[in-house]
């Protein structure tokens, strides 16, 4: 089957995306606006670009005016990148939903806003693991309906549930982390194979 | 536990963003050299962009001279990203190891180069799904030693397995995506579950 993309709908094309390039890790992103207004929302167009500055990058679909994260990220400078594990995984899509940016998705999903060490924007207190960042660049993709920015933070401080890392590997078991498939479905982490690199 | 990561060497801080975004999906990337030398390379820091225009990214690691796959991308404007299935998860192991320039390594894994459509890297037969992409953009994010560009490209045309796809939805068990974890560790995709998004 070929799909020129240029040839179908951009819901389609997002749809194939979204279904293909998985398992999707996910950010669930804290920030705050400059009104003190606390937010909170998973993006699973996210990843690593490197550890050295450590940077991570993640894609709010355009909207305009822009959604609250991005609109936050570009008043402050600042975010909170949270690690989804099973534990939290309905709590997060309660915050998947579209609510106006006076509410604060921390009372309606229940989780605990913690403050952080260096940014304002607070961490989620659930969270196995946070990364406060600071925001690096952002890259503009395109502004059609379906395009998206793309948001570079570098990692200025970590939290880490207690025994999660011990300096050299995480643990996968303790981490539970969920992944993102599309539509409604998520992956878990728990099904793991080996593979030994060749030198 | 808190990390300041300018505490800890950039090794470790790698090995903490590996470890926790986590799963991640995989670019199989097959490129060509002017030369016409195949090249093919699992790279995880991955993800979806937007859809509208469709774009997805890949962030190779810093090298100099660059990796090839960056030094073909860089050349040519082209590459294919391949998803990893369980089938083709062993040979995509083969691929991550190190290869001088001239080695080509679809023969190494004994994968299928299909001639392309548009572009002229070739793209893998034995994938279930491959997308053509034409380079968008690159954004050098930093030159240190586990520093790394991101590549931006833009998919030009998709090619699927039957049946994986029905104009609405990816079937991710057809699929079988094999996720990135962090040291010789993978995930599959085959334990799932549901959470209704909220309206």
């Amino acid at each position: 089957m070929i799909i020129d993309p240029s040839t179908i709908s951009p819901l389609s094309c997002y749809r194939l995306l979204a279904g293909t390039v998985v398992p999707r890790p996910i950010a669930f992103v804290s920030t705050v606006s400059t009104g003190g207004v606390y937010n909170l929302a998973p993006f699973s167009f996210f990843n690593v670009v490197c550890a050295e500055p450590p940077v991570v990058a993640f894609s709010p679909t355009f909207r305009n005016p822009p959604k609250d994260t991005l609109a936050n990220v570009l008043a402050t400078g600042e975010f909170v990148v949270n690690i989804v594990s099973e534990e939290i995984a309905a709590q997060m899509n309660v915050c998947s939903g579209e609510y106006a940016p006076d509410v604060d998705e921390f009372q309606v999903s229940r989780l605990t806003p913690v403050a952080s060490d260096l940014v304002r924007a607070p961490r989620v207190g659930e969270s196995p693991v946070s990364m406060e960042c600071r925001l690096v660049r952002i890259v503009e993709v395109s502004t059609r309906p379906l395009g998206a920015s793309l948001v570079l933070g570098e990692v200025v401080r970590f939290h880490l549930k207690d025994g999660l890392f011990d300096g050299k590997a995480v643990d996968p078991g303790r981490l539970a982390a969920v992944g993102r498939m599309s539509g409604n479905t998520y992956a878990y982490t728990r099904d793991r194979f080996e593979l030994v690199r060749p030198r």
